[in-house]
């Protein structure tokens, strides 16, 4: 099926009640320096703090609505934010959880995810860990992917949903890009608008496999494990399921990890909230995009900051040098 | 007169249009583990990044009620947030500011006051400042001071008194303690409560004034400026028409640096949200106060989280060392 606006509204009457609808943040100061009118949706204050949660929710009550009952037990891959939503439903609803993990994953996210419960296994990368989830559906797991679903789209397309009715309109959208569903989610659900925004993918020059993938018009797999700053959205590949709507956008922008650590650094000091790299990333390239191209009037950005799960030694990284000061 | 409850509803009333009712959030985890129901009012997402914000409006709205115009020219004095608070809203009113701080404020709280057309004045120590203030008062400007006024007391009593609307009774609460404004409202809004709550001011150790004149029973100026990490309460000594309210208190709590500097970390963690170690105090008050008691039931407490201004170097400092793993 081809997923529409429709899709990503039914997605959000199923799960509202168990989501928090995060805060729209500004920052005049920001906007002044910049001279755009950016908003700030913060997934980084959804539950297990990040957008994952919606997502992993919409699969998990969809499959109740369907089957009359919560599944038994779980599977699940995650690069870090997907498992933590995974872990806490999972311990919510009394389910059995197993999570494969690449072993280099964000150490808190492993911690957070034990803590409610679920079974980690940490495995040497991330393509051990499709293989380790394989296994265990077959054994009969229910499957959750962390992106290569449509009910794990049309959940992450709620987050701009819910932008879009206490907003309105944007001129463009940033989400940052790992296996692609928040940006593809994201494109279905601009589409209610009239006039409609541009829609930028981001991600690391050093896990740029998105930008490969959509220049080329097919699905590139990095060749080496990425080692960016921005943990949550290293993912090797785009999904399958994913790929047809992420075709579909503007762009996608690639930032170094200088611009990603300045971008969360000065979005965490001026908006008061804390934020991983994976999701300052996304205010950096609305910045890429407003330094190439020139505009007649203000534009209006949307910027979703995806999440704000990390270890100490990232926080650390962020904090090291002042980029706050220069700005 | 003798402020009460129904002092602080005045003010809300009066600025409750012009301020974000902030948020209250909540950590499951870290609830478990503390046995506790803690409420965290953030502060640090107030306009201007903290809950200076809301005094200072106080003070302005209610000149122009009883005058018909704002005040021309405006002269304060600040250990930061205040200056913030005063400077966005000179600027927003066309007022003209003139603010006196002492040269060792963080420098992050200088450069937003100056953003905003403020004329900061930084001064050998905090009697200069009052001393300049005093001048300037002479001279036809209407002095706002941080917090030795009923209307700013009355102002930052609207903190607690929204927590209060939004969630019920607490058992205690806990505020962070410079010139000692937040600490009494949140002590006289606590009032309205039928079964009145344990109210708490937290200071660091190394600037402990308010701690020696509670036991001593009079106003005790620190000898020399304070260096702690928690810069937005090194204020040298309570202001007089705060006291008789702060000797109505349960307790001051003194806390360590050590011990700022790691629940300032923890609370980041666990809410998400970027707070200055003068906000992270309180709950490490809080801390304190769950080691040194016993509970039959699981108490339900107040952190109130003051702002979350500070420089990149500060924020450094909170991220230095690993608490959050050990914890």
């Amino acid at each position: 099926m081809t997923l529409a606006f429709q899709d990503i509204k039914t997605a959000h009457n199923r799960i509202k009640e168990h989501i928090v609808k995060t805060p729209v943040l500004v920052s005049k100061i920001l906007n002044d320096k910049l001279d755009a009118e950016i908003y700030f949706k913060c997934e980084n204050l959804q539950r297990t703090g990040s957008f994952k949660f919606r997502g992993a929710i919409n699969k998990i009550l969809k499959y109740k609505e369907e089957c009359g009952h919560f599944p038994a037990k779980i599977v699940a891959v995650s690069s870090g934010n997907h498992a933590n939503a995974i872990s806490y439903l999972a311990n919510k609803f009394g389910i059995e959880a197993v999570i494969f993990m690449d072993s280099r994953v964000s150490s808190y996210k492993v911690d957070f995810a034990r803590k409610y419960g679920a079974d980690v296994q940490l495995v040497a990368g991330r393509s051990d860990a499709d293989d380790g989830a394989a296994q265990k559906e077959k054994e009969g797991y229910f499957f959750i992917h962390p992106s290569n679903d449509e009910d794990i789209v049309c959940g992450q397309g709620t987050v701009c949903l819910e932008a879009i009715e206490e907003i309105g309109g944007f001129d463009a959208i940033f989400a940052s890009c790992g296996g692609g569903g928040l940006a593809a989610g994201s494109y279905i659900a601009a589409q209610i608008l009239d006039k409609k925004p541009q829609v930028f993918a981001v991600e690391p020059d050093l896990a740029n496999d998105g930008a490969i993938s959509f220049r080329t018009g097919k699905i590139h797999h990095l060749d080496k494990p990425s080692n960016s700053i921005a943990d949550g959205i290293r993912t090797p590949h785009l999904s399958a399921r994913v790929f047809p709507y992420f075709q579909k956008l503007d762009g996608v922008l690639e930032i170094s990890e200088e611009e990603i650590l300045k971008w969360t650094q000065i979005a965490s000091l001026r908006l008061k909230v804390l934020i991983e790299p994976s999701a300052g990333i996304a205010l950096a390239g609305a910045i890429q995009f407003l330094r190439n191209n020139k505009f007649t009037q203000k534009p209006k950005i949307l910027v979703i900051l995806s999440g704000g799960n990390m270890s100490v030694q990232t926080a650390k990284m962020i904090w090291e040098k002042d980029y706050f000061s220069e700005f």
